[in-house]
């Protein structure tokens, strides 16, 4: 195991993802440790750990690519929290949404959106 | 025919992708008169006129999708191209990728990155 | 606000997703007014309008693509009851499945076919 | 092997695709023998030689499907193609490219506008 | 209808897939009936029984293509249990997603991986 | 940099895909270096050098996973040239395409098909 690599990215994990994010590795743990560890050291200590994007541009290409793809709603869920989270704002997101209409077609931007709902709608609970 | 929204669109449609793009709207209006008008009103005139995300932030999230979904190679070269033509680095571009190698794959990300060299040969071949 | 294609498309939104297409446009439009107005304008006032070919061929058309998508299981629900509503006959509905068995693996076809069938009961309960 | 299936499947398969269709099954025969059968047997002699769906309508299913999918561009050409054989007008296929602008997005319609060109200008040629 | 095939199929698929096999394949014929037929036919009479590639091998070859796919979930969840019924680790499958992160990317794992922890408690609780 | 991981990656590399691999490692670092070095330390030295599954079964679930996605064309025609140098069969590899004829559609499996050929040509013309 790489000490450094996976400390940087359980940082920089719990930075975007918060205990969601933790929780999450801790269960994909459970069933496939290497998988959660290459998460962490790779995913989030190499990666997002980078310089030459900031985060929120980070967030954003990731909620693109995983509306587009279309086969990872709750992973697309997890990162529009996470858009948040780090700066992004409510009219951006569905800003992206909207563009993506036109490059990944109507359905793929409504799944999106019925996300970025659902998201904003907890956002709301949790303030109350 | 809807000219404001043509005309809005025309000019943004210019001012992304230069001429190239126009001769591409030339190309589909020869077989698909109405398609060609639709991606000036609708993709040009409508939706990258938008205020809420700004014109580079717009190309990174369309070059984002079409890397992850990896079906459109032609499109994916025209829209690094224009990321860079509205002010995106080199290095951004190569962000992009190294990041959708996480969340689409290294195929899909050494495809784009393939691009991202073919495009970065195209400036440096018209500059000399 | 383009109030000819707005007008137009609501019509023909109606025409073919009844009331369970107004409440869902109505829902898209409490987050993202934009893209639900484009969905009137564009999908239906632009394009589901359009002559060249019939309206019951362009629902298989979206069927077909949906079901090969895969991505968007919601969205194929709701054309495969809108097939119905149009003209399209069950049997019609399970070939297009059927064909796309070859096309699109069996998978995808079966998720389509789960999709007929659970249309096929929503009707059968209507009518009881 | 299954005579009957396969003799339905082989002049269906000819009756659509013409000699550049029994050719491409020769050249699959050359490396995968038995895949090359079940296309004939199973694509053609039990799909497409049901009733339920007219020929026209089943090609259409398949140029949506493929052109949804945007992976497979060789067949996707085979197949309008194949669509002009069977009866559907030029005007059609441009009319099914332009409703997937909606539901796929417009780089995979865009792509398949392209090969409408290409075959377009494939029977003109042959034409003169 | 091909006797031998279909009984060589069934008797394939129940080896495979056991009662929920069955289950799922009487479920598709009260819609579709024909399409039922292919799958036992086609899928486990013609391709599952061939010689060439061992079952397990052969698995794992569906458990690869769904979970790059993305798109059908249920079949997933019913080939990884099926990987199991032949002969696959626990580990095996675990291997499988950890190299498809490499491959389709790391949500498309993380959604085998989240099946085959369900599995992996689905059997555990037969169990006790 | 972290040079174990990057060592064990490059070897494994080496087996696998020789001097071409070397020559594509190479290509890619000359626009993303970081990318190159994560293909070499991750997916070579993380992932590939796994045991729990041996090195065929893996070549085997890249093809199966590429062919499924199919965009991916020159990565799968490596992959169907590293499967043959690790030990696999023509005969298996033409197997797991027409697997997938059932489970990625006919499209996706020919487009296979056709680089295996193409494999299978390269590999007889440096015979002679």
């Amino acid at each position: 195991m790489d000490r450094d690599r996976y400390d940087r990215g359980w940082e920089k994990l719990k930075a975007i993802h918060g205990e969601e994010g933790e929780r999450f590795v801790e269960n994909v743990k459970s069933v496939a440790p290497d998988l959660a560890r290459f998460i962490v050291e790779f995913g989030f200590g190499d990666v997002y750990s980078r310089p030459g994007l900031d985060i929120k541009t980070r967030e954003i290409v990731t909620v693109a690519a995983l509306t587009a793809l279309g086969n990872a709603q709750p992973q697309l869920k997890v990162h529009i929290q996470a858009a948040l989270n780090v700066g992004c704002s409510h009219e951006e997101m569905v800003e992206v949404m909207t563009q993506l209409a036109v490059y990944a077609g109507f359905p793929a931007a409504l799944n999106g959106i019925g996300l970025v709902k659902e998201v904003f709608e907890d956002v709301d609970k949790k303030r109350t």
